[in-house]
């Protein structure tokens, strides 16, 4: 259970004390003082993980070999089916005029159409590369993500997104140079010129026109990356896995590795999340043939990047109802952790390590009373890393092999 | 002191203690007590170690680049002088007749001959391999060990151990493409079949049959593996160094890490082990010029196989009085951990991390009071890996040198 973003630091205003440390938590405290405890570094002391690297890592997966870039995860999660080799962005739809001037980056914040707007541009061909595949797909509200297959491609490539308004669409440049790079950059410009043209006169647009909406009429890419090859999760640890997360970019990492991936009806990602939908899909799919479930909840992650206190405070509250309903369920080892902090005083992620409790048959039981940062660094696991975790977890569920004789 | 498998897990029939918790053992209490205390993953926290890839990563060789399998080190640990690049077998002596069948794949236990049997077998050539040597020596009981020395051969072939009786031994295959796995696989083929003909109507075995005893006529290799160069541990680390072991798999590593190695008489690897000789040799060995002993003791590892709690609880306080007597001897660095644990709930290893305690001149003592898994991990070493071990007793040695200015 990875609560997205759940430590943070010593407050002023908690008088130095963590959000956690004054949080009422009884479950999060009772699983503390059942379980042995420890600090974690999802993936080195002092380094400022991403959601993305740090779940990487502590799946196992070494993010600075498969990590490259948001792009093929984004794409992952939002259903496409990425094969190694591929490049994968993440994409705006943009409102854009006749003089190719970008006048609105989200478009709007277009929320309805872009279903059948993304039809249109999957499947469109780039003259002069008819043999590369262009896959686009629409995501939540303005965003979406396009993928190229193809022989010759490269994801080492600038991004569209101009940043500002009134500017045109950047020109996409090769970032180093390799005909590779150079091809990839030459279809990506020819592409984000064609979107204009197929999506400008299309019946939404003209309507959202009508209606004094901007048009969402050009697709501008950024975060190319190269889609790697992760290994199946299944098969590294011989487990049958299920991923139950929120956002696009968890999901496609356990799309990625290979998990079944389920996304909660309801589960918005924020502190405005269905907390009580998400306990059910969990419960539910504790009674299937799974053994491995990652669970992600996202929203302390969100009140900590908007540096909203009270928001955590009551966050971190309301999950610690959720993990009360989960524990009910005997027979489990139940592991409880951040995949890294996002301090309040931050309002971004932070490279401190997070508290880990580990619960369960035959662990070792430590004098630990509450779970939050600092307690948790006295307990039994002392400090360990995120890349550590599957291993001692299926070392428990004596689900690994020896090493030797 | 390395206590081979002495770690473990809370026991339900301990009221959640582990066996070192309850074991009556005060020496082992005032080495913790009066030194400094962690815990120790021998090679990563969650991997279950080996007793060979534990010692090696304590020894502070990468398991993973030294460690080709059993074989190299059990033929080292029998006294058979290996060379990098030898491939190295265990072997059983067995019962084969003569249709090929193999009748008793452990020759009726045999228990003596096997040295007569063994010279026969040491030397013989292959026809159409006459320049491959062929090393073959008696070990305990049954088993034996093979090398096969020479140009062009490979550590990536078959066993030939058919499992069950009653079957005739498996053909050994290749195990990659190579032509040296497979003229390895055309050597040992032709080797099962001629140790037959050799072994036959040796005496020894004439009079094996007429006593009704099964004859040891077959020699089934298995187990192979290419001896790894493993770099001098006395060059490595500037010591002088003795190991005392009681199993072959130890004494290889010894072996083969170019210590001077020595089987304490009456050391049997299991809890009927002659304590009082193995502390005898400790104490005797103390007085003469080495600088580093490396010391292993197996009968918790095998008590812990066995499930044998009482048999655990008893031997652990054995081994407390064999402590007790070699800490009378002043100014040593003293180092009592194990290289994994051996549950007796898992009846066999675990990744758990193992109890370390360092006692010795300037150590910075921490208020540990007591030996076991439980409260090292709250000890002022934290959490260490078993690789880091050789360069702390170094360092306070003062036998190391600086890296950098």
């Amino acid at each position: 259970m990875i609560m997205d973003g759940m430590g943070d630091r010593p407050l002023k205003e908690l008088g130095g004390k963590t959000p956690l440390e004054v949080a009422n938590t009884p479950n999060m405290d009772k699983m503390a003082k059942e379980g042995i405890n420890g600090i974690m570094d999802s993936i080195k002391p002092g380094i400022i993980p991403g959601s993305d690297t740090a779940h990487l890592s502590i799946l196992g997966y070494n993010p600075y070999e498969v990590y490259t870039g948001r792009g093929p995860f984004e794409a992952a999660g939002v259903g496409v089916d990425v094969l190694p080799g591929d490049i994968a962005f993440r994409c705006n739809f943009s409102s854009a005029n006749d003089e190719g001037i970008v006048t609105d980056r989200r478009a709007g914040r277009i929320k309805k159409g872009t279903k059948e707007l993304a039809e249109k541009i999957n499947g469109m061909t780039i003259e002069g590369f008819e043999d590369i595949e262009v896959i686009f797909k629409e995501s939540t509200g303005h965003r979406a993500v396009l993928v190229l297959r193809g022989e010759g491609l490269s994801g080492k490539v600038s991004d569209a997104d101009p940043k500002i308004e009134g500017k045109p669409p950047k020109q996409i440049k090769a970032l180093d140079e390799t005909p590779e790079s150079q091809k990839t950059a030459d279809i990506l410009n020819k592409l984000v010129l064609k979107t204009y043209n197929i999506l400008k006169n299309h019946p939404i647009n003209v309507e959202r026109e009508s209606n004094g909406k901007s048009p969402a009429n050009i697709i501008i890419p950024r975060g190319a990356g190269e889609v790697p090859y992760v290994e199946s999760l299944n098969e590294k640890y011989n487990i049958k896995s299920v991923c139950i997360a929120e956002t696009g970019l968890i999901l496609g990492i356990g799309k990625l590795a290979g998990m079944t991936v389920i996304e909660p009806e309801g589960a918005t990602g924020g502190v405005d999340t269905d907390l009580d939908s998400i306990t059910k899909t969990i419960l539910e799919n504790l009674k299937k043939d799974y053994n491995f479930f990652l669970i992600n909840i996202d929203g302390a992650d969100e009140a900590g990047h908007d540096g909203n206190l009270q928001e955590k405070l009551e966050f971190l509250e309301k999950v610690d109802s959720v993990i009360g309903e989960i524990m009910k369920v005997p027979n489990i080892y139940y592991i409880l952790t951040a995949d890294h902090s996002t301090p309040i005083s931050v309002m971004n992620h932070s490279g401190d390590p997070v508290p880990i409790v580990i619960n369960g048959p035959e662990v070792k039981v430590d004098d630990i009373e509450e779970f939050n940062e600092r307690s948790a660094a006295k307990g039994g696991l002392c400090r360990i890393r995120g890349s550590d975790l599957m291993n001692i977890l299926m070392d428990l569920m004596n689900n690994s092999e020896k090493f030797g004789a």
